[in-house]
């Protein structure tokens, strides 16, 4: 059986907690990491902070295999995130030389200042190596176990695109969905009845509320069809045998 | 000046983090929370893992004035909330006669079995208190500082819209956007400058990226009409300042 490979994810900025702009990138790395049979175990929606970016990034690097990050480096002043990093690993951060040169041509070839502020894009904590960005060039970079990414959902999936290929990954988790027409508190009992014959298997169970009605979602996950199947086939029994007739 | 009041939000289900389901409860508290005057600072995205759950709860309550939790408290095997926050407040998880009372008066006025599933809807923290749910009865509680409520989006506002008003709010954060057509390449430097010009605002900066060119949306925020006018102007100026003639 192949190892299991998990990650944690830290999305960066205020702009998130105030609800002025909503999130699409944890949806985006749970849908990809899930295909890739990367177990996504945690996210922390974090400030513009430096303390509680490196809190964050140190309390999930130790515990999972990778770390994803997002958001916080561009070019302005709240732009924190290539410093917290640094912080988190305890190294410098520093002008990387060849990001350096990188942005210096393309800015030269296009006639647009380097300016100070786009100067700050290529600080990043000595030791990293580059995230290349198709989008807009300015790169993102990892170090460790850590990958550090734009916050721009097509400048995030871009680069996510470049990481993904690089990392190990586990066993896909495979998954089946039951539709069950009886709400949980009917099935409640039989279906913990089913998990624990199945220990192989994580079924989830997702209330879902329409027209003054519940329904569920019954989702069987597994690492192998040996053990999805027996235990949607219960699942599929179960909910015959429930339903009055 | 009015205090200053926090948050932080445990959102609560494997099936978030696998992709299945797009969480909008958080993206709903960021919104009514900023505008009743709590700054929510953190949400932590955990799977159905108790030990996980304790953890952020615990590390979440300590840290802010209030915690919101999304999911997890329905009637099937793998809704654990309740007995994790009993183990984080170190209480024991037991049936609350007052819900079991409600449950029960419901279920049979209905002619609908009163099942074990159901009744686990009925466990509580020892010394919690209702929120009510309009929609479906099942209450979730507050025990200390933590809310904690359903994960079904329509379930979770109604919880929510209950609980708001209970709760003491700070002095509003109030925000102006600036539409800025420039990159933050460009104003990057002076956008810094004017942030440490104005101490008493939260100036962001959020980079949109669209048909090849970056413009940027630059949010001023303030507790005070005050600090906010003068802030809002520089910006302005300085964008004027910056554009090509």
């Amino acid at each position: 059986m192949s190892e299991i490979v998990t990650a944690g994810m830290v999305v960066i900025g205020d702009e998130i907690l105030s609800g002025r702009t909503k999130d699409l990138n944890a949806g985006y790395l749970a849908d990809l990491a899930t295909a890739a049979g990367i177990d996504l175990k945690e996210v922390r929606i974090v400030p513009d902070d430096e303390d509680i970016i490196v809190e964050a990034v140190n309390a999930l690097r130790a515990r999972y295999t990778y770390v994803f990050t997002s958001g916080g480096i561009g070019p302005t002043h709240d732009d924190i995130t290539a410093d917290a990093i640094a912080k988190a690993f305890g190294v410098p951060c520093e002008v990387d030389q060849k990001a350096y040169a990188l942005l210096d041509a393309h800015y030269r070839k296009r006639n647009i200042e380097f300016s100070d502020a786009r100067k700050r894009m290529a600080r990043m904590p000595r030791g990293a190596v580059h995230i290349d960005n198709p989008v807009s060039l300015a790169p993102g970079f990892a170090i460790g176990n850590v990958h550090v990414m734009a916050g721009v959902p097509s400048i995030f999936q871009a680069m996510l695109d470049n990481v993904l290929p690089t990392l190990k990954t586990g066993a896909k988790l495979i998954s089946q969905s039951v539709h069950c027409p009886l709400p949980e508190g009917v099935i409640g009992g039989p279906l913990g009845e089913i998990q624990k014959a199945h220990p192989h298997t994580v079924i989830g169970s997702y209330p879902k509320f329409r027209d003054g009605r519940f329904w569920t979602e019954i989702v069987v996950r597994a690492r192998s069809q040996e053990a999805l199947d027996p235990a949607v086939a219960a699942v599929q029994a179960m909910i015959v045998e429930n339903t009055p007739r």
